[in-house]
């Protein structure tokens, strides 16, 4: 899986919100091996870092060949994002096409605890 | 940079508000040299000094040939507009165009000590 | 510049709220001496008076031939309004088209101290 | 001008809306003497007494002839709907086409004393 | 009737179209009385004249408190209009609010005689 | 079944076109007796006689206990107009609203012969 | 599966259409016995017989049970309807919702020999 | 009035299209001296020359303090641009907002005769 | 790369059209090995043979890590169905996500030689 | 300026159309300096060769820096891809933002001689 890479937050000093939303990613079904689709929108706040986003789009595409179920490649997704960027808050969304006649839509968020949240 | 200019508010004892909407505007990626577009949205309480549209224009039209990322222009620009203006609150939302499939927004606002905040 | 007319509000004893739009609104740029076009919206409500429709007509076309900037003319706009109406409340908003690529929007508003405010 | 005429709500017991709106309402200016055109909404929660359709619509139609401003007849068909049915809360809207470039709305309200109010 | 007056067409040398809508037209039932209301639109290409607007205003007004049906308002204005204009050729729509749960347009033209309809 | 009245055409020196839209028609079912809903829409070029509208909304209402077919009822309607005016064109269009999980629409059409249909 | 059965077109002598809608068609996949879902939509001229309604209701429900391609399902209810109703021309249009990331729409028609098709 | 300039056409052997949309065009009613408020479209195919864009705003501004008739003014633009420009073929467009109730748009048209019109 | 699969077309004696609608395709770019993404669009008229759904899925998926040009590819699969099917006639229409700030669409069809094309 | 490259087109048997959308094109205006922003739409058929995506990406990012007019930017895209690939036929649309008031859309088009357009 490609690292998720950051850069320096140049501006800790404020609480701002960055959103990046990604319609293209796949996965494969754990169960059957085949590949699922789904819009990946990922809404934070930084702390001492941000995301950068040609780590983060080749992060994305890492998935394209592991099986993985709707509801913990969006709680992997958040984790690897609280791990690497250690962010203020964070929420992560997977919106899934249809499959079998179902649409899903698996939400997680992380919040950091008081210390690291409060303002400078 | 082209240099912000800003002229006396002319009606500083009241709380009002002014949006400035600018979809053109385009800078480099610092890491590809590559162009980036987005829509620069501004949206403030003037106090003393409100912000000279054509000088705007031009300070956006600075960012063409400058290597900067999403997150930094928008802040920085943030702090140019809080620095020129002074104003009482102040958001900008940097809305930038898809690169490697992944749309990103920014926002970031400024609140003024509550001494000027408050109203005469 | 043409006077603000108003009649006797006929039912002062009565919150009630006056929308007028005028798409139709255009002035000078003070810099250039273009022509600056917008839509000035005006939500009211009457305490005394109303304003007379053909003297607001009258009133925003002798902007026609001003060099006025965008905050001042809607400032300036409720302050004529306020002064001719004493109204109970009353807000202005200029929706300025596009110039140099960006578009603004200016609010403002008022509301007049309590005794006059509260109803009858 | 035609009466308002009303029948007995027979759900007093319940607090329910009603919403009239009538596309083809049109008054003469007091001061000019040429037709206006409005759309007059109604909308109201009845207490003993709802209005008649029929006598709503020639009552709205009695205005065909009158001179009248904009302020006034809304609040006008507000008053008379509150003398006639008592209602529990009532609102009017008087939404005018274009004159001079502008188009304007009128909305009035009236609310029953917390008696007749509350629920039985 | 108001008259339709009518000024010289500057530009006879060319074929070209004028289009005028009102949303605003009202007239009587011959058999009820009741109002009707609907919208008038007019497309015609001048030869010598052009219908001068106010006076079109006027005319239109003129049917308010004309009992005349649907058909026959709709074909006298396009008389009226050829009588007044002598036009290349000309279109009159008359589009009619619901009575009696029906809505109803009526669409009738009129072309000159070969002679006058040839460009110069 | 309430008879279709007519009036004179006034202008049948000229083709015009009379579109009349009903959305309140209800029949039967004639199998169920369950009431069925539908927009009728006639669309005609009168000859040497209109439709007037109160007999034609009585008429239509005529159908409100009769049990008959959707495709019936539609060609019934054409054919009794046809009678009653000898149009020089005419189409009847019955849109059913969903009955069993179904919607229908229903169209049909009739043209005068030659010799009434020509222009005088 | 149920009989599709009609009754006798009481207008011969007139070409109409007829459209029926059904969104609430299901069947199964015929290689996994999954449910397939679509909208049928019919459309025709009936020569001497129309399809009644509730027979056709229950006709497309007969499919629930069945496993049947969307190109054999398509074209069998339009054999059938050729064969119940002998129509002057026809067309079925399925319109199957998403199966494996692929939805499926199948069209097909048929048009009677010359004779039958002739108006008489 | 200011001239419209043109800069020479760089690609004459070829037949292309050039559209212009102006929203903020302003002239004055020769009869009343209010202002009336248009969009303008221009649409062309060049010979030798093109319009510059400068100048055309400049052109179009000029109107701002004239008298002059929808008709009128639609048919100069016209006339001025082909005189400026001796295009292949051209169109004008005026979209006039309502006034006294009624809305219009004029449109005129070009054709250059055929010898200049031929693709080289 | 899966087999495309058919099955006997059981209506061979009429002309019919079946639209496949896929918006989960995905392959790789040749030249980065970076991930494209589409939607195919497939649209024919079958002969002897139709495409069976499964096996189209798994074909369309087989792409998923094929390095392969967006105008290649459409062009491929429009072959591999021609081979696989011998349709009457087909299109294919490949509708790839904005790559490097430019989105693209091609678009392929085929008609089968005379002979195969006539109806039986 | 960055060369526009090209690939072998592999189907060359075959009419077949590409559609390439550009909305992030930026250049400067040749007597004032400022940028311009413009969507480009390229559409072609090609014969021997396909525009690169890259290449093109790069190609249009090259008038980044220049100094042009709208009308001989998009003539002067379609010179060189039709240089560069010989299509069959091809057309190029630049829609440019609003300057001055106006927005501006430019189109021209090419077709191979004759010899080149035929199918193979």
């Amino acid at each position: 899986m490609s690292r998720l890479e950051s850069f320096r937050n140049r501006h800790p000093g404020r609480d701002y919100e960055i959103v990046h939303t990604c319609p293209e990613f796949t996965a494969l079904c754990p169960k059957t091996g085949q590949p699922d689709f789904a819009t990946i929108r990922i809404r934070y706040v930084p702390d001492e870092r941000c995301v950068e986003l040609k780590s983060l789009k080749l992060y994305l595409q890492g998935y394209r060949d592991q099986g993985i179920f709707y509801e913990d490649v969006t709680n992997v997704i958040l984790d690897d994002l609280v791990a690497a960027l250690q962010p203020r808050r964070i929420s992560v969304e997977g919106d899934f096409r249809t499959r079998g006649g179902i649409s899903s839509v698996v939400r997680a968020e992380y919040q950091a605890p008081r210390a690291r949240r409060r303002k400078r």
